[in-house]
């Protein structure tokens, strides 16, 4: 019978409890042995729950219990959970969480140590929720360059733009039916800022390019600027738009990173990525392209995600999985200046100058307002351009 | 510096090679040191290309050389790929293989053989290609029950499907485009009639449910009967004709496991995989539905795929993957005669007769025929109500 550790009891923590209990029998089929829940870290009194005995409110206890070698960290934030992550792996325990903010700026640190002990640190469920990526990219793409990496990361973004785009709500109050159906939290900052898609962008990079890409550095647009006349506009390109983690390898081994919302062409299977769903496309350089596609939240796909790891853990415990990222000293991150790209550009003024100012491909009449995809330029070219032209630009957004 | 062999050097094994010297930094940053190719099997003459002197034709060379630890089988068929495979395994060699054919009809054998000498045999390339999915569903998803594996498994009939819906291409036109384009090969049999798909589906199976289903025992249809008068009624009930691969866990653990072609809805995330490209959706208890898209063939996506599972097997040496499934003794596979689901039904005569005999949801006229979305039957109910139907039911097949 193997032992395991819950710390913190929210969503993410009763649903791997949950899992634990309704998948039993599959559980010890997969790893030849049943697991059992030994505690549940959590300061909250759930002494009413079935399984209200198993409740500690002290780190320690789990902490000098030989007996439980695997723990899952669903607390969140960096403080406690990065302090408990720390001592259980110097304690020789294995943890699996889905604390993206956490493996986001810290997980190189704890990959270390992690290694220093011979144990795992898991993340699957950091990025994509219950989607395989993380796995499937550092084994089953091993043989690969990574050449880039396109993913809707967020599904409170994705709900809020399919709203406005199928149904002709404005973002705010799309933003304000998220918040209704539980999808968007009543600080949505971190949302739709972009900052939750930044944190799994930069996982992916530090996965795919082997350093660490710091979310404080990565360029991080959200989506509280976008209108539904943006959204009509991009309809009349034949777009969609999306909130996109963008990771592009360039030949040296350097490479961008960034959030920023795109336009989609409807043809791409990106643009049927919809409501609270995330999908994440990623181009090999031998397998070309290949996607991953699921609810990239909720209590049960997330919390099966860390217990497939905790399973790993445990039916591979005398062995390691190899997995690291340097310190960030190796300063891959580019300046998001020189990346090149075909842009969409929102105009008020004469055609004329619009089209004399840039390299336009086709330019629609939408209300009174000129629509322009234009073709590729830097971002620091487009500026420039922008800056000199006659009329006002009214958004401008890159196009995939 | 580890050695490996390649036995086959068509195209996968040529791609396999091709691999390995492209992504040599790569690969040797994943498993800690370089990987050689010491050997390529093929009876051809292969002594012009570069590394023409690594080929033997005398599969005992291999067998005997102690330095070679792992081996990738990409010749297909069944016949000398299970002797060899056999052989190295027993050898106490790794074995990767592409080969779907072999891994569907013995695949519960060697890994049988395999686990007796702590070896690997894995085969991700055999099901979607360069599409990672054995993988993320026996580690990542590890944690669920697999309710539902629905897949567009063949790239050749998902081109030819895709000319006829797009471009109103017949059926034996489109087939013969797909020669031309080298997707579909001279006797496009397999292909056509599904039982590639049909392979495919049952190594999904095999890995979802713990035993053998017999690709001899699974039920088959190809898509060599649709017109282009099904895909125009399809479109008018808001669906496209797909040949989906399909398996169905029931309560008990018994399981439906079957080839066809459906309608599927526009709205499904599996109506936008178009031409060669591959589609895999799967249903976890816990994870909902997940789905993996990209190019299900292809010389180096499929190789990339070998390629990877070489790597895992020289990464994690001396810790095999516990993989398997029985020999079928468990007969899980249910007649499909029980399998309940929405139909799609053509037919001429009488409406009132159409409607009298079939529970029909919605009836398009279409040139003079009817085409009706008929809620859920089972196989057998439906096949009853139409042998007794007035008219003449010209095709059926499930909507999904």
């Amino acid at each position: 019978m193997i032992k395991a550790a819950i710390l913190g009891h929210g969503t993410v923590g009763s649903g791997v409890y949950e899992v634990f209990e309704m998948n039993a029998e599959k559980i010890a089929r997969t790893v030849g042995e049943p697991v059992e829940v030994k505690y549940v870290l959590d300061l909250r009194d759930f002494s009413h729950l079935p399984y209200g005995h198993k409740f500690v409110n002290d780190f320690s206890v789990i902490e000098n219990d030989p007996e439980v070698s695997v723990v899952c960290e669903v607390m969140g934030g960096v403080r406690a959970a990065y302090d408990f992550t720390k001592r259980c792996l110097l304690a020789g325990k294995s943890v699996c969480t889905s604390n993206k903010e956490l493996v986001a700026s810290k997980g190189d640190e704890l990959l270390r140590i992690a290694e220093a002990h011979n144990v795992n640190y898991l993340f699957e469920a950091s990025v994509g929720g219950g989607i395989p990526i993380i796995r499937p990219m550092i084994q089953c793409l091993a043989a690969n360059e990574f050449n880039q990496i396109c993913g809707i990361l967020n599904g409170t973004t994705n709900y809020i733009l399919t709203q406005m785009i199928k149904n002709g709500v404005a973002f705010e109050d799309a933003l304000g039916q998220a918040q209704v159906n539980g999808y968007a939290e009543a600080d949505p900052t971190a949302d739709i800022e972009g900052h939750d898609a930044c944190r799994k962008i930069c996982i992916l990079s530090d996965l795919a390019f082997g350093d660490k890409f710091d979310p404080e550095a990565v360029s991080c647009e959200g989506i509280s600027r976008i209108t539904l006349r943006d959204v009509e506009c991009a309809d009349r390109l034949g777009c969609v738009i999306k909130l996109i983690g963008r990771a592009v390898r360039c030949a040296d081994g350097t490479a961008y990173a960034f959030v920023a919302p795109h336009l989609v062409p409807k043809e791409s299977p990106l643009a049927a990525v919809e409501d609270v769903f995330n999908a994440i496309m990623v181009e090999g350089n031998a397998t070309g392209d290949v996607m991953f596609y699921g609810k990239g939240a909720g209590k049960l796909a997330t919390a099966s995600a860390v217990c497939a790891d905790m399973l790993d853990c445990i039916a591979h415990r005398e062995h390691r999985r190899r997995i690291s990222w340097g310190d960030g000293s190796q300063k891959l991150l580019r300046p998001l200046d020189t990346f090149v790209s075909p842009w969409y550009v929102r105009y008020q003024g004469p055609r004329a100058a619009l089209e004399a100012a840039l390299p336009c491909e086709s330019v629609r009449e939408v209300g009174g307002e000129l629509a322009a995809s234009v073709s590729a330029l830097s971002t620091a070219d487009l500026k420039a351009r922008i800056a000199k032209l006659e009329g006002h630009v009214i958004s401008n957004m890159r196009m995939l």
